[in-house]
């Protein structure tokens, strides 16, 4: 086992960590993966832990003793702590990491992800939706990701939630019948009903008590529903109303006098709206997006571990270009394992 | 004291709970109140003792002494559980009830608040929103009241989940300026501030912050912030679409081959839309009401509790007719104590 100047790149998310060993001409030499290391949803002491984890398994594949002058960039979402950022450096340092971990911002390391250019824009729609223009290589704008009470139209939650307001909607008499009704009482597990009990379907009161047993962000597992029934004119409504709200987001941070690529995450746009197959959805969303940017060139993007790398790299004074930046891309490609969001309700990890 | 058949009706809402005892002439001989006695919202042991706190209050007010053949209405929201009732049946009979509670919902007991007429209609706005179609003195069809996730667009809840939106909008660059930003900072006690970090406001946030510590039905707090800036247009705007939503909510209800009076309650409708000095949004509800039924009859009420006697009395055999209804109104006009929900975010009750 040799002893070298190491780069640890981490995209610690809220489901999964990914971390990649790289050598400062960016070399990837080993890759792991570990459970959520985001300190807000796994709380301090397993954030930590799993990002030491993914760590030291990325340490043991590349099969490197770390040495002097070695560098941690951890790219995280929301707030983080002192407390947190205490208890990281030490465990990070049992590693071999004497240096402080940089944190940086998941978007940013999202955007990294799908280019290496210093100016463009993150368009982002997993649980929540959050869109950033990038200048200078740093966050210029930020809006959006104000969560499921507050905002994030368009996102995962927001597209679950329509699903089941469509479906009470619907048993209410409010709105029309969908094809989401049997989907939904299916996922529940309801048996079909039309009786009705003080003038009202049994059938919606059931639905409703199993539905506020749920925590309200728990409603994004139903979004996979609206992009299946794909004949239903609800649910295409539904996902195509989403499409807007994602769009009008990006419009918020669009700035005339820059250009730049359009880097988009998130399972809505990964594996919903852009998914291979979904020809519709996907010229819907390019259609909306060429009449606020002509030309726009998109690239999306699965997870930020590639971002990590370039933002680990800049920190240690490698520019990265275009050659370097596609050859992390290659390195990467199979993906770190762990790394794909299986699910759509995912955000961005 | 004198021992006598009585009529014990109470209104039990989920804020306060009313009792009037009267006898079958109608006559009302005492009032009392206490908290909450809605067994979903303050829990079965809370809500049989407020019950029985306003029962007996109203009974040492009237003098009287429960004689045989003696019966209780209760009008009451939501799921009544056979646990809660055997409760309700124990401590009733302590105070010389022996007949098993009458249990009705609350939507009767508004609706019987405005009419003694057996068909028409209630529409009813407090933190939920809810319409009802009454046939033959039942609830025929019931729409809305599907809570704070599912539904009740153009609730108190809706209302203030409006104002915050509208806020955070503004404040995130996706929607226009507003009065009501300053005056959600001020009730959240933040400072003003135009500073922004990482691509985004200060003040955002820390709003942000503060609204996800409130548990959501708390947004229906920021509701009164919607009809004080009456100069703003954002605010006019969210008042307006709740008055054609809750119009929609009664459409949904509405039968052709029926017409009789809309009584109206709840909070949003009684002391917002409805109340004295705001003509204005009183005729854009009515202008809306009658594109859906001509002259129409609106009758306003506070609370259930006049319903709650006209149950009982049917309940005895006592037929309630025009004279009897108007004589039960006049001598429950001062309010019971407690009976007129002195907030916007309260609930017809």
């Amino acid at each position: 086992m040799i002893t070298m100047r190491t780069i640890l790149a981490i995209d610690a998310g809220g489901t999964s960590t990914r971390a990649a060993v790289l050598d400062d001409s960016g070399r990837i030499a080993g890759v792991g993966a570990a459970a959520s290391g985001n300190p807000t949803s796994a709380g301090i002491d397993a954030a930590v832990g799993n990002i030491a984890t993914a760590a030291r398994r990325a340490l043991d594949a590349a099969g490197v003793q770390v040495g002097a002058g070695s560098a941690v960039v951890i790219a995280l979402a929301g707030a983080n702590t002192s407390a947190f950022r205490g208890r990281l450096h030490s465990r990070m340092s049992t590693l071999g990491f004497e240096a402080e971990p940089i944190i940086e911002s998941d978007l940013l390391a999202m955007y990294f992800s799908g280019t290496h250019l210093d100016d463009g824009y993150a368009l982002i729609a997993g649980t929540g939706a959050v869109a950033a223009r990038v200048a200078s290589g740093r966050l210029e704008r930020v809006a959006g990701g104000t969560g499921w009470l507050l905002g994030d139209a368009g996102s995962g939650f927001w597209i679950g939630h329509q699903v089941v307001r469509a479906v009470v909607a619907a048993l209410d008499g409010q709105g029309p019948q969908t094809e989401l009704t049997a989907m939904l009482s299916k996922a529940l597990d309801l048996p079909p009903s039309t009786e009705a009990r003080d003038g009202r379907p049994v059938l919606l009161d059931q639905l409703i008590a199993e539905l506020y047993e749920m925590r309200p962000v728990e409603m994004s597992r139903f979004a996979p529903m609206a992009f299946a029934a794909t004949n239903d004119p609800v649910a295409r409504g539904i996902v195509e109303a989403a499409i807007t709200e994602l769009v009008d987001l990006l419009v918020v941070v669009l700035a005339r006098r820059q250009r730049g690529p359009i880097v988009v995450g998130g399972s809505v746009l990964k594996l919903g709206i852009l998914a291979p197959g979904r020809d519709g959805l996907a010229d819907a969303f390019h259609e909306r997006l060429a009449m606020q940017m002509r030309n726009a060139s998109v690239v999306a993007v699965s997870n930020g571990v590639v971002g990590a790398c370039v933002l680990g790299l800049r920190h240690t004074g490698t520019a990265v270009g275009s050659d370097l930046f596609t050859s992390l891309r290659a390195q990467l490609a199979d993906g770190v394992p762990g790394a794909d969001p299986g699910r759509l309700d995912v955000a961005g990890d």
